[in-house]
């Protein structure tokens, strides 16, 4: 059975990671989304163990110390964490997990898994992104204004990605991404079984 | 304005370089095929200029004593060349450049050129190898079993690649190879300018 690929597509708050990741889950076979756990309130419209695991903060520390977690943060006062054993069990079938992630989490999971591929978003502009961080609309003034500023100040770590992929156009950010995909499938270091297939035959 | 892409496709004699090259240049936009240079004799339906420059060997040597070649190289007889300026002039241009080569000239290449696409096409077996350098029908039978075995020893190189593709189906394997290239087009270490022009909004 060939591993899957762990694909972490990440970004500051307001590229539009989600809309993107929704568009590749719709369009890719065999991929599993990766569901974080985290203590923040839910959204409306968010339901719990579709976008996220909502979890107490009681209940949050008891995974941790049981090491469920394969990176776990604290932004903006809230705790989120990737549970590890749901992606190396997908992983290990065969399915490629897709984990949309904020680059604080990114970056501990990058240490832990260095054979993940490693995507980063960008919004068009600076000003685009604003737009997208006020349309928002769940933010007051002092969120928002933090937000932005962290949001400009996290763009400089998307130079420790493989890749980088502009979100102009969902379709077409969704699209480069299935591209990237396909193309670490045919990475030689993932396919040694494919040489020693063909030298058996000789 | 931004430099093109070096994309080159190696493989062993008979895993169809030349089928999988032709599928790509009628899918892609803005590709230049880069056109070798040799001294073997033309075969049927080939013309000058188009797959090949057919050069006597006392111009091989001239272009080669001018530093035309960007690798040159020996196989069964016969001198290949690569000609240096055409892809450099198409490369600055932006246009992205397909050098179909055999794999002693992929390797110098991938020397002078780290920067670039390498990619090795399989056959999806030894038989089916077998088959396609019997169908071709222009070997004699000491030829035809100097080829198959070259052709064997050769799969070995290609672990020394970046990405590897299986040609069992024409349409499958070029569309594998567009993949690869709007990958690498996404590489971090190729998009340093998209940072700056981000930070620079600040």
């Amino acid at each position: 059975m060939e591993r899957g690929l762990l694909i972490v597509v990440s970004g500051a708050s307001g590229t539009g990671k989600g809309t993107v990741c929704r568009k590749i889950l719709s369009d890719a076979q065999n991929m599993y989304y990766s569901i974080s756990a985290t203590t923040r309130p839910a959204r409306v419209g968010e339901t719990d163990g579709v976008e996220y695991f909502f979890v107490s903060v009681e209940e949050f520390q008891q995974w941790l110390a049981e090491g469920k977690f394969l990176e776990h943060a604290e932004v903006y006062g809230n705790f989120y964490g990737t549970p590890r054993h749901k992606i190396e069990e997908r992983l290990n079938h065969g399915e490629d997990v897709l984990l949309e992630i904020d680059t604080q989490g990114a970056l501990s999971v990058m240490e832990k898994c260095p054979d993940g591929v490693y995507i980063f978003l960008l919004p068009p502009s600076l000003e685009e992104l604003q737009a997208r961080i006020k349309n928002r609309g769940t933010e007051s003034p002092e969120t928002f204004a933090r937000r932005f500023q962290s949001a400009t100040n996290e763009i400089e770590i998307g130079k420790k990605y493989q890749y980088v992929v502009v979100n102009d156009s969902v379709d077409a950010a969704a699209e480069k991404i299935l591209a990237i995909i396909s193309a670490e499938r045919c990475r030689v270091s993932r396919n040694k079984q494919i040489f020693e297939k063909l030298v058996k035959e000789r």
